[in-house]
C-alpha cells in the first residue's frame, strides 16, 4: 500500500505539498491537488483517517431525481438510508450530483479528496462520465437501479421488478385482459430494460401474446402519454401498464380527452405509488416501491460491501395495491389502421428478438 | 394481536393451560401442546419475549449439507452467519433439520415454541414438508439457494450464476471454445434450474449453439460423471461446464480413464470451490462461492427482514479462479452416434422450449 512518502517521490515534490494537496490545503495550485489525488488513488494510497470510526463518511449522491421535500421519491429513500445508518455513527453527505463535478474530479479522487469510505448512487445514468469509472473502482458503491458487472466493490439496488409486474398481470389476466398494452419509461435505462423484459416474461408466463405495437419506451413523465394511448386503444388494449405512476397519470388523462373512461373502458396500472397515486381519480392500482425500504437496503448492502461481504444486488420485494383503476376487461374491436411508425417507439430490438420468438402473435 | 387470554377463550381452557403450552411446560399432554401452539401461530399470536434484546434467538437449520468439519461447505457459511451476528447479541443455534421435525411440528410452531424470532435455512429442499408453509409465514426466513415468490416475510440469499457461469464461458471462447458442455446437478432443484438458464442465456449471449444433448442434469456427486461424459466426447464437446466441484473430480476421472487428458483434450470447470479444487490433478479453474460471504449476507438479510425491510433476494459475487484444468481448445471430431436417450437426462423441458428457438443449433 503506498504511502505519502512514495507520492512524494513519484512527483518529485515534497512531502508537504502531497499532505496539502491530500487534505485540502489552500496555497497550491488545483492542477496539482488535482495529479496528486489521481496518483494517490492510482498508487493505491489509502487515507487512513477515513477508516477512523469516529470519522467515518459516507456520500450518497443525488441525481435526476427530486429529494428535499417531503413526499419526494428521493426523500423517502434518503430518509431511509438516514435511519439505518444512523445507529452506527456514520456521517453522510448528500450531494447532488452534476454532469460539472464528474468532469471535474475522478470519482477515486473526490472520494479521497473528501474522506468518504463508500457511496450510494441515487439516479445516476448509464452515461454520466463517472459510470465508466465505477467499473473499475476499488471504492465501496452502491447503485440504486443501476448494475456494473463483474466489479465486486459495486452493488446494485431496487424492487423486484419481476414480481411487481407479474403480480400486475396475473390481476390483469384474472379479469379477462389479454390485450395488455406496456407504456414504459425511457429508452437506454436499466431500469426499463428491466421492467420491459419482467413485462415480456410475465406475459409469456400467462400464455398471452405480445403486439409489439403495444410494448413501447416512452418517457418517465405523463406528457408521453398522448402520443401512445390512442394507438394503444386502436389496437384493441383493454388495459395499459405503465413504467410509473406519472406516466399512469398522463394516460388516465389522456383516454379521458378521448372521451373513454378508466376503468369501465379501460383499465390503468401504474408504478412506484407515489403519493399522488392514490389522489388521482379514479385512484390508482399501482405497484408500490418501498422507497424508506430502499434506502435501508442501501445502507445495508454498502455496510456489507465496506465489511468486504461482494454483494452483487439485494432486490426489495414490491407491493401490489388494489385501488380503482382496474375493472373487468371490455372486449373492444381494434380498429384496423395500420402501424403509424411515427408515434410509435418499438421495444428494444434486442429484448424483443430474444422473447418475439417465444410468445410473437 | 391475540393474547394468552384469547387463546384459552377459544379453546376453553385455562390460562395457566395455555402458558404451559406455549413455554414447554411439563404436565400437559404433547396433543394438547401442539394444539396451543398451533392456535397461537393461527391467532397471530407473539411471544413478547422472544422480541426481548437479551433474549434475541435465530435458528439455522441444516440440511443435505456437511457442516461440523472445517473446510465443509455448511462449516464456512455457519461460520460467516456467527461472525456478522456476533456484535449484535444474538443467540443462535444450529439445527440439522430433518422430515421427522418437520412433519411432527408445524414451523411457525416450532419457532414459537423455541422463542426463535427468525430462521436461515442452508440446504432445505423444494419437496421438504415446510417448504410449502414457508408460502405464507409471517416468520422472518432467509433460505439459501431457495426462493418463495411473493411473500415479503422470506428472503432468498446465494450466488449470482448468471455472473459465474458468463465469466466461464466467457473465458472459454476465449480459448477457442465453442462447444461447450454443461453437465449441471440434480433436476429439481432451484439452484440448477438457476445455473441451467444461466448457462444457456450465456452461451446465447456469446452467439454459440447449444445441443440438447450437452446440457443435461446429473446428481451433485462425482459418481454421476460416467454416465454423461462418454456422450458429451463423442458429441465433440472441447470442454466441460460442471454443476459444483465434485462433478468436476468424477469429470476428471472420467476423462482420464477414457485415455484423454485434463486439460490436453479436454477442459473441465467447477463451482463452488471447495478445499479439494485446488489439490485435484490438474487443479481445477472453477467459479467461487464465498461460502463465509453467503454466511454474512445472510445474517445482514434476515437482520434486514426482522427490521421491516422486505428483501426479495441478495446475490453475492462469484469469483471465477483460473488454475490448471483449462487449456486451448483442441477441435475434436463428433463420433457419428446417435443420441442414446437411456443415457441422457434432458434439459428441463421449460427451460429448453425457452431458450431452444432463440440458439438452437
Amino acid at each position: 500500500m503506498a504511502t505519502m512518502k512514495d507520492i512524494a517521490d513519484k512527483l518529485g515534490i515534497s512531502l508537504g505539498t502531497v499532505s496539502k494537496g491530500l487534505n485540502g490545503g489552500k496555497d497550491i495550485s488545483e492542477d496539482l491537488r488535482k495529479t496528486i489525488l489521481d496518483t494517490a488513488v492510482e498508487m493505491g494510497y489509502i487515507n487512513r483517517k477515513a477508516l477512523r470510526e469516529d470519522m467515518r463518511r459516507i456520500a450518497l449522491f443525488v441525481e435526476n431525481m427530486d429529494y428535499e421535500e417531503e413526499g419526494s421519491f428521493g426523500y423517502d429513500i434518503v430518509m431511509g438510508f438516514q435511519k439505518a445508518s444512523f445507529s452506527e455513527k456514520w456521517n453522510f453527505s448528500v450531494i447532488p450530483l452534476s454532469h460539472e463535478i464528474q468532469s471535474d474530479n475522478k470519482y477515486e479522487s473526490f472520494m479521497l479528496q473528501e474522506k468518504y469510505s463508500g457511496a450510494f448512487f441515487i439516479g445516476l445514468s448509464l452515461d454520466d462520465p463517472w459510470t465508466e469509472q465505477l467499473r473499475t473502482t476499488t471504492i465501496p458503491t452502491v447503485l440504486l437501479d443501476n448494475a456494473i458487472e463483474k466489479n465486486p466493490m459495486v452493488s446494485s439496488v431496487g424492487t423486484d421488478s419481476t414480481e411487481g409486474i407479474d403480480a400486475a398481470i396475473q390481476y390483469l389476466t384474472s379479469l379477462g385482459h389479454e390485450k395488455i398494452a406496456f407504456l414504459n419509461g425511457s429508452a437506454g435505462s436499466f431500469i426499463s430494460d428491466d421492467r420491459m423484459t419482467a413485462y415480456l416474461s410475465s406475459m409469456a408466463r400467462y400464455g398471452l401474446n405480445v403486439d409489439p405495437n403495444l410494448a413501447v419506451y416512452g418517457y418517465f413523465v405523463a406528457d408521453c402519454a398522448p402520443y401512445h394511448v390512442p394507438g394503444f386503444i386502436d389496437r384493441g388494449a383493454t388495459a395499459i401498464l405503465c413504467g410509473n405512476d406519472l406516466i399512469a397519470s398522463g394516460v388516465i388523462k389522456t383516454i379521458n380527452e378521448m372521451g373513454l373512461s378508466v376503468p369501465d373502458d379501460i383499465s390503468v396500472i401504474g408504478f412506484d405509488d407515489i403519493p399522488i397515486a392514490e389522489t388521482l381519480k379514479p385512484a390508482l392500482t399501482t405497484i408500490r416501491q418501498s422507497r424508506t425500504g430502499i434506502g435501508k437496503c442501501a445502507y445495508f448492502t454498502l455496510y456489507s460491501l465496506i465489511n468486504g461481504v461482494p454483494i452483487s444486488k439485494s432486490l426489495l420485494r414490491p407491493e401490489f395495491i388494489i385501488r380503482d383503476s382496474v375493472a373487468v376487461a371490455k372486449p373492444r374491436i381494434a380498429a384496423k389502421r395500420e402501424n403509424d411508425p411515427d408515434s410509435v417507439m418499438f421495444v428494444n430490438p434486442d429484448l424483443y428478438a430474444h422473447f418475439s420468438r417465444i410468445n410473437m402473435m
